[in-house]
């Protein structure tokens, strides 16, 4: 079940005031819920059994088969799991409530013109969850970015070899101020972590998980969704040694999609930015791999569905 | 207690012919140790009456005050939980055994001319333990890591316009294979998904964490530990929010120290490099700030104590 969630990447929400990490996966009437402080883990994995008879708990005159509201509930409920930077809002009055181990998201809104309720009433994952959707990913992402770095610092080297050929030919700057120091890889490291690093903020209790890093995410974590090998919603749950095996063979495609998406974002961010880094704020969400969810086409639609939704309360 | 362990890397090690990640902190008759497999993380902590007690146990005929065995079993223990890279070997019979949520690592080795045994017995550490060891720093060595990113592709976009105003000015190189395309990183980033990460090589199920990200993980984990707050072994454990106001205090202390060790491993690694980026092997171990361990002038000896351990056993 858990699988359908690797393919996701994890994004910052604000649920009812508090700040989270979420990872939402919406099928064809079941769900699978992800939700973390960055101490604990949270989940819920609901199949259309289980949606049918909490619905009618919770709503008591509700008589409708579970496919004439999941539509409702997925439109209101993608909003509070979606990156709170891509200006999504729900229709729903959300409430969070955290007892014991358990984390529950209650949701109001309203269906046919009546209040219809619905709580995702999450219990503390696993640690074998954790280590799979997070702590795997997260270092698998590390050395993505640290080759990154090794790559960049051998073009800064070519770009030196360049410049050093034109000065030794008698090239002089016209404007001095553009002349550069050479780039020496060990004295540069030295001054990114003694006068860089410690101003960048970098906190162990941020929430943050911008759109690169979702992307960078989604590549590390993806694979089993090649565009050949569309999976249904229904095949069985995949081991994860399938899933890396699966990443080798069909790591290039995902990795197409999220370098363009990347390279998109990019073109964007690199606006007005200055010399100095600066952590990304992007109001962008990534542009996910249009294959990367088995109910993709379920996500794409964030606002409530227009079709008249009546009979469904007695 | 889990305190200690927040300043220091986890270290890929090979116990028993198993391939962990370990964290190992040795006080004054006293020991805590962190393992994990990436699925599960197991922990121990062992007071110095827990170690009196489990050495009588084990060891009918040991009749010693703690500190009379400790220094043996910090020897043939720590080479263990260090770095495989690091070329220290223990003078121990090692056996890994897993049952159930527990991994236990059996040592026997020799003291005073007669066999001693020794069991970390580590139980499934919970998810709390394994938010604050292992995603938060991995979540904020990813931020610092994208962050470096743009230096460097801001440092490229420098040599660029340094390199146009020559052009402009009519220099010509003398070696044409020396000319490199204007850097634009939004082309940068997607040939680097699509064509470099694909050929990395980077899997999900990788025990890699190599010097330089285990400077890292110092760097953004550490931060109670500055050259003038050496706190003693026997203070309080510290609340998180407390390690991450220190880590602004005294950020720049610990990242001196870290810039400099990765400077002069970074010095190494750049011997025989090429254009292309690789899966950094290092051989070294990266020097962790003295002060980063407040046990670590036990730390420091990896071999057996020459002194005549007499009078042991009974």
């Amino acid at each position: 079940m858990e699988a359908d969630l690797f393919t996701l990447p994890w994004v910052p929400v604000n649920i009812g005031g508090s700040d989270l990490l979420a990872k939402a996966w919406f099928g064809d009437t079941k769900y699978r819920l992800l939700l973390s402080d960055l101490n604990t883990v949270w989940e819920e994995d609901m199949s259309a059994d289980d949606i049918q008879s909490r619905a009618q708990d919770l709503n008591k005159r509700l008589r409708a088969p579970t496919q004439a509201f999941f539509s409702h509930l997925c439109s209101v409920a993608k909003p509070c799991f979606s990156s709170r930077n891509d200006g999504q809002t729900s229709a729903a009055h959300v409430v969070l409530e955290q007892c014991g181990d358990n984390l529950t998201v209650k949701l109001k809104s309203e269906l046919a013109g009546l209040p219809f309720y619905w709580e995702f009433r999450c219990t503390a994952a696993p640690v074998g969850v954790v280590c799979r959707q997070l702590v795997r990913p997260l270092l698998a992402v590390t050395r993505v970015l640290q080759l990154q770095g090794e790559d960049l610092a051998a073009l800064l080297a070519r770009k030196d070899a360049e410049i050093q050929d034109y000065q030794e030919n008698g090239a002089v700057l016209t404007r001095a101020r553009l002349q550069t120091e050479p780039f020496e890889v060990h004295k540069y490291k030295e001054n990114f972590f003694t006068k860089i690093v410690p101003q960048m903020g970098v906190t162990l209790d941020s929430l943050g998980f911008d759109s690169e890093l979702q992307a960078l995410y989604v590549a590390v974590s993806s694979g089993k969704t090649g565009p050949k090998r569309k999976r249904s919603p229904d095949s069985s749950p995949v081991a994860e040694h399938d899933l890396v095996s699966e990443h080798h063979k069909h790591g290039t495609d995902v990795l197409t999609d999220v370098g363009s998406s990347l390279a998109s974002q990019e073109q964007n961010d690199v606006k007005g930015s200055s010399g100095r880094p600066q952590v990304a704020h992007s109001k962008q969400t990534v542009l996910l791999p249009s294959t990367t969810a088995a109910g993709s086409e379920e996500r794409s639609t964030s606002r409530p569905k227009k079709k008249k939704v009546v009979g469904l309360f007695r």
